[in-house]
């Protein structure tokens, strides 16, 4: 197949453009290299050193003979050019990962929430349109969000993307029908990818387009088959209080001997995913595209869930880490349950990598071996989900913070 | 109050600017004017002749003694100018009407689509986000529309917004629950007022937002009290395509001897309210504002049901015009039902104005007193949903199709 993967220089979009790479796929990456831009705003950088989009292509076809092919555009503001790159190209599959991914980033100004709300929608919507106009019957793929759930539920496990319900009709009977699942984001981020979720509701309805949605859990891991082939063709690894995700903070806190950071009761409940398994479930997602006229294909991309405390306990446990339990700049429930179906990745083969088996070699591959490189001021998460909460978490210098814990 | 009205130059922003003045609160209209430019794009204008926002608001300021404050701002593009502007002036309220309007005008191309999207989405993010920055507790109006339930349901009567239905737990219970109504739009200007129903559901729990979203039917008629005053001080009168809802294109097929034109069956059920039955709505939303905290307050904004056949031959039998049956540009179904409820506003005093009773006097004192006005060419509809639908409209030259008419 030719597949675009528009986002293809970031954290899941390059492992993936390699995955299928490998596997023969004509790939093509569309990118506005935007992620390298806010590292430099934030003046953070990867714990893996990271080479540019360009020289990781030149590896890649240097170690196997199979080119990558880079386009700088930007599905956002580009709209023009988008249209004509896929009027020439036509590829068969487009997998979208163009989007600003981060929550604490998407909560830190008036700033970052206008820009994700303005980069997300319109990325999304420029990339439908366009299909759309040129009349192009390729399958989207799209990287969504187990956040679009939100994570406060009845107690219902949460399903692929609908969920049945009983509604009453005006004449007293009661029907049955399967509803979009309620939507209820927890950020800014969050709720573009619910705000796509509509798009691609309609965009299926009134023009036929093939759409897979998977809503993914938190990916934790760096290195996939391909990824290990050469230092170079290494993945990123965000380990910051914006883009590093729970798990990777932990791994980095325990390489460093930093307190593994809670907040709040670490009652959290979330869903994970390995980043090879990620990348296997886009190829199946690919092999598996729904047909034309039917309704947007939802999967629940996740493997296992955890309470924030219990990874943290079973860190520490690893590691040896200390547990430091700090004020939560996020506005959500303390506790939450959470049971995820995931029964349509499980029936098409995935075989899950677990936490249990894999962490201590990301330790020991990845955390310890690039700590040299950490800046130890970059991994408290301070980006507040409303201003009440930034005073809260600010009345404590960070320092003191951190030595009031065992 | 102090009342800032976002698109307050337009057809339902400009009476209700009059409206709220008249009954002593201080007005600010905020717009781009965009509707203006439009109007030039499309080359059409409006039925009724009118005059300049500067010279409408004189002409208020002459007959009244009450200013009427114009700024020009666009919501959707200025963010910095749009939160100063808040900063100096904390209005206590905010309506906000400063969105692009019209289904056909949003499906007319590709363009159109983004800047459907873009326009509507920004303008009402800035203003969530200029607000949470600012701390600024005002309550905000939203014109939503009918259109975000979608026009095809179980039976179920639509409610206020939220929709009670039972779902099974993991345990095997049944709870009940009320959720957003499973949105459905029809199209990309319906779409946005779904994505609008997100931000505030995100804003309203985040940062407790002060929030109503008034879910609109469509808005006929043209007079208000304020707008018989003095001629310049009329309301727009759309009537072609694009902007000109059913009954208006009716109205003035009627008055000018024109067919009524039906597209499909004509089984389309709408709801409908008349535009000085708007205004009073807007004001009594106004006076009974969320509290703090509570979720964002949804009311049905629309006072009777018809399908468009029946609406037809309604106006046939009182202007003696004919009823031409012509293919639907749009992707819909042929045929709904549609039982609303509106028990909010009744409740609150709204004392509807029927079409059954006021149908004749807009024929008469709007339609026919300026049909000399009207450009024949620009009445019928012709942006198609798909294109698909494009080529089959477009199969009939316009001649031949209204030829073929009894």
């Amino acid at each position: 197949m030719k597949i675009a993967v528009m986002g293809g220089d970031g954290f899941i979009g390059w492992p993936t453009s390699l995955h299928l790479s490998d596997a023969g796929h004509e790939i093509h990456i569309l990118d506005n290299l935007s992620r390298r831009w806010i590292d430099t705003e934030l003046g953070v950088q990867s714990l893996t050193p990271m080479d540019s989009i360009q020289e990781r292509t030149r590896i890649w076809h240097a170690e196997t003979g199979r080119r990558i092919h880079f386009h700088l555009i930007d599905l956002a503001k580009d709209y023009e050019l988008l249209k004509s790159w896929l009027a020439e190209n036509r590829p068969d599959a487009i997998i979208h990962f163009a989007e600003q991914r981060a929550a604490p980033y998407s909560m830190k100004s008036d700033r970052h929430k206008n820009y994700t709300v303005n980069n997300n929608v319109s990325a999304t919507h420029n990339l439908l349109n366009a299909l759309t106009e040129l009349n192009l019957d390729a399958h989207l793929v799209h990287l969504g969000t187990m956040g679009v759930y939100g994570y406060s539920t009845v107690g219902a496990a949460i399903p692929e993307g609908y969920l049945p319900v009983g509604i009453e009709t005006a004449d007293g009977r009661s029907v049955s029908q399967e509803i979009l699942y309620p939507a209820n984001p927890g950020s800014i981020y969050h709720m573009t990818k619910c705000l796509d979720q509509l798009l691609f509701q309609f965009y299926a309805k009134n023009d036929g387009l093939r759409i897979t949605d998977l809503h993914q859990g938190i990916v934790w891991g760096t290195h996939t088959e391909q990824t290990r082939r050469h230092a170079q063709l290494i993945n990123r690894f965000d380990y910051d209080g914006d883009y590093g995700t729970v798990l990777n903070r932990f791994l980095i806190q325990a390489a460093i001997g930093y307190p593994l950071t809670v907040h709040g009761t670490g009652g959290q409940t979330r869903a994970f995913i390995h980043i090879q398994d990620s990348v296997r479930c886009i190829e199946i997602a690919l092999n598996n595209p729904p047909v034309r006229g039917a309704r947007v294909e939802i999967f629940n991309q996740m493997t296992e869930t955890h309470r924030v405390r219990d990874l943290a306990e079973m860190i520490a446990k690893i590691s040896g880490a200390d547990v430091a339990w700090l004020p939560n700049p996020r506005k959500e429930a303390a506790e939450n349950e959470l049971i995820v179906r995931n029964d349509k990745f499980l029936e098409l083969g995935l075989e899950p990598t677990t936490l249990e088996s894999g962490l201590l070699a990301e330790i020991v591959d990845v955390a310890k071996k690039f700590s040299y490189r950490v800046d130890r001021s970059r991994v408290p998460a301070v980006s507040a989900w409303t201003k009440d909460i930034a005073q809260t978490i600010n009345r404590d210098p960070e320092g003191k913070r951190l030595k009031s814990v065992s």
